[in-house]
């Protein structure tokens, strides 16, 4: 297996997050989406980034995925060569008690509305 | 009194404001605390831009005002050659029911947390 597998990544401690930075990683439609979705399943599950359809280049999705984990929305974990996402919905309801939720009513809202 | 002064300033109507625009204009600790101070003011009361001690130059607190206007977050309208600012608290709770409250407070949660 090569080095770059096995090289931990990098997350947030929970004391750590800061509320700009969630904000920042939501602030997006692919990100969104990818939140969406890992919403969608139980806790303790995780999705490998292509469970995801993006319909954008392996780089780009790399990176959305890069930005909701550093700024500690979602956790990364490498089984074997694919990595495997989750939303970190129990620290992000400790420190902002509904962001979650809300944030996920209002692009529900928005997408039955606008699409 | 100069034509710049005059000049009507854009904003979205209520129906064409994002939750991603939103989000990103709430993205940053700046203009969350423009948008703290704004949301103690009164219904239909409005500040200037400089009664927020912001600490920052002219020009960038000018930007966060626009970003802030542009996204829907805040209305300015020109009394004389000063802007006056308010909350477009009614569009974004009638758009994303709670978003505005819950990240106002996850912002307090956050204050008494870090500082």
């Amino acid at each position: 297996m090569p080095i770059a597998t096995a090289r931990p990544l990098e997350h947030p401690a929970r004391e750590e997050i800061r509320l700009e930075a969630v904000l920042h990683a939501l602030a997006d439609p692919m990100r969104l989406q990818v939140v969406r979705f890992l919403a969608t399943l139980g806790e303790g599950e995780a999705a490998t980034c292509s469970a995801i359809d993006l319909a954008i280049s392996k780089s780009t999705v790399t990176h959305h995925f890069r930005v909701l984990r550093e700024a500690g929305v979602i956790s990364q974990v490498y089984r074997g060569t694919a990595k495997m996402n989750a939303l970190r919905r129990r620290d992000l309801d400790a420190l902002f008690p509904g962001l979650l939720d809300t944030v996920l009513a209002a692009d529900a809202a928005q997408r039955r509305r606008v699409r």
